[in-house]
């Protein structure tokens, strides 16, 4: 395989390696796994998970829901507050497949009655303390007036309780991470507790990546939905959410040149290429993707990291050792900080054995 | 046109007028404009400037370079360190059309000679205090040795010396805008003027938004670059190389849920919307678009703005007078931060018209 310009290399036995654990993981635990296909984005990654036993998936948009019911998928939650505007696509998917969408206020269930022709699930979108989007936990009466909305609707069915618990990507080391894994599912577990006179089947459905990698105490949870975990990334090992060599994506970026007065490569590989998340070493300093070297993408004893980023270029900070062995017209491979941005920019991945993967 | 999904949208007459007021500038001042075409990637976008009597161009890959030499552009310059592991595209491009290469070091220029069957011509890249790319202006010995390395090919032909003082983006106002250009020129004619002995043709070549478009003095400059002005955006806003009535893209983004408790309105537009480029107000708040309002996308008197943007969702700090304005189901249309990256996101335009513009 012969790289010459910025290429999103996959490592497909990493790839599939995570996939088994988690379904292992939910297997153990009894849970049911609808992984959250936003960050791959890819019919033949999705079939990965199929072998592996996964028959419902969650998305995070009604254009996604599309793209994975034409390749088979008939059991579908777009966690994402439902886009009415979309009421054409809404009305094919809801013929078509299980579609399950998530509300979060009386406005939107009676929006979304009004437009429907079949019945669609629903789940009501609870804010465990992340505050992006959802009811506020303890806004119990603002559940029950949602609550009361979806069963005065012919055509809406309440699924459950579903949250993300985002913050646990601001954690540092299992401890913090599952410190917001216990809150989050008590305050979810609460309200279900809350409604189990009049609503006892109700299901809690939580999902990201760092608690369901971390956690092995999913008492009060039926439902998980991570994603990120299917490539992991230098933000999730920064947290301590996987190991190195479970991180299955990496960029190949030309070497187009090198200033070795400041300590600087410059790549072929920027900002439209990693998109332009940034994370943190422990001592504070940002950077935009870790250098990897050998085989195994493992990092050098002292990290070299990406500085910058504009539209094109990355700016590795080089020490002395890498400007050693580093020459223009090089591959350089970087560990993304964030992979379902990088490889929604990407639009493909190439396998280390240089077969190309599509993707939506 | 009925809005349905995050959208481009494109003010053509804005556009146009971008395009013809720079095109006016670069005649009044015996200039050779070179717009840089990274910003709209577009054929269609591409033949406005053409139609106003543009016939080179600049862009920052190889990819770029082919995409418009198909569209009949035959004088190309591609702004990026030569990536020599892309010999096949640039061998077709040098016998197709007139192809502008970048070289900083007397490595890329042997290894361009080495791989060369056509002639091309070169600049040498020279920072002039952004420190990104290129060789230090007070280094001229090395200048030298490459511009030797240069002379010493057959098939390369020195043009001149080109830089992008891209550290005017961290300017505030005018006059630290052309401070920075001032200094900037005044760096690369030194180097011209070092070498005017021997080489007594070199053509200088600057080129950056803020200064082409705040500088009334290019004095000492044969060519500009600029190529954000197409489009500018907040950030250009921001430091005071635009007017608000000049931006020509804004994003409009269906409202999805509304969050009165807390002043927020959660907007279906993300980072894969509109990257993660973030601006700040002059009081240090970061922020990732302006929220607009009515035709001509006029900014109410106090800024609302997206706060954070997580893949899919936008977080707009909505004050009690937005807030009693909106709806779920709304459209609400943001100006981008950066519209380079915001523009290479979207995949195409459309017109207020609702004509589709469609790019690389």
């Amino acid at each position: 395989m012969k790289i010459t310009r910025p290429t999103l290399l996959l490592d497909e036995d990493r790839c599939r390696s995570n996939i088994a654990k988690m379904s292992a993981k939910a297997r153990q635990h009894g849970l049911t796994l609808r992984p959250h296909f936003k960050t791959h984005q890819s019919h033949e990654i999705g079939r990965w998970f199929r072998d592996d036993g996964v028959d419902r998936i969650t998305v995070s948009s009604l254009t996604m829901a599309e793209y994975f019911a034409n390749d088979g998928w008939n059991d579908i939650t777009v966690a994402f507050p439902v886009n009415t505007l979309e009421e054409d696509t809404i009305h094919r998917l809801a013929e078509q497949i299980q579609l399950n969408l998530l509300v979060e206020s009386t406005e939107s269930v009676r929006a979304l009655d009004s437009l429907l022709q079949n019945p669609v699930d629903v789940w009501i979108k609870i804010d465990v303390g992340y505050h992006r989007t959802g009811i506020d936990a303890e806004d119990t009466d603002e559940i029950a007036r949602v609550v009361e909305a979806i069963e005065s609707s012919s055509k809406l069915r309440l699924e459950g309780l579903l949250t993300h618990a985002g913050h646990s990507y601001d954690a540092r080391g299992a401890s913090e991470i599952l410190r917001v894994h216990t809150q989050s599912v008590r305050r979810i577990s609460d309200i279900r507790q809350h409604l189990a006179t009049t609503h006892p089947d109700l299901l809690v459905s939580v999902g990201d990546t760092p608690t369901c990698s971390v956690a092995d105490d999913f008492a009060g949870v039926d439902e998980i939905r991570p994603g990120n975990y299917v490539f992991y990334d230098v933000s999730q090992w920064h947290i301590g959410s996987c190991a190195l060599d479970e991180i299955a994506v990496a960029m190949a970026c030309p070497v187009v040149a090198i200033h070795r007065d400041r300590g600087e490569v410059v790549l072929y590989g920027g900002g439209v290429h990693f998109s332009k998340d940034r994370a943190a070493f422990d001592d504070g300093t940002v950077h935009y993707g870790l250098v990897t070297r050998g085989r195994g993408w493992q990092l050098p004893d002292h990290p070299v990291s990406v500085r910058s980023l504009s539209q094109e270029h990355g700016i590795v900070q080089a020490d002395s050792e890498f400007l050693s062995q580093v020459e223009v017209g090089d591959i350089v491979t970087v560990l993304p900080v964030h992979s379902c941005m990088t490889a929604n920019l990407a639009g493909q991945y190439t396998t280390l054995q240089g077969r190309v993967i599509s993707r939506l």
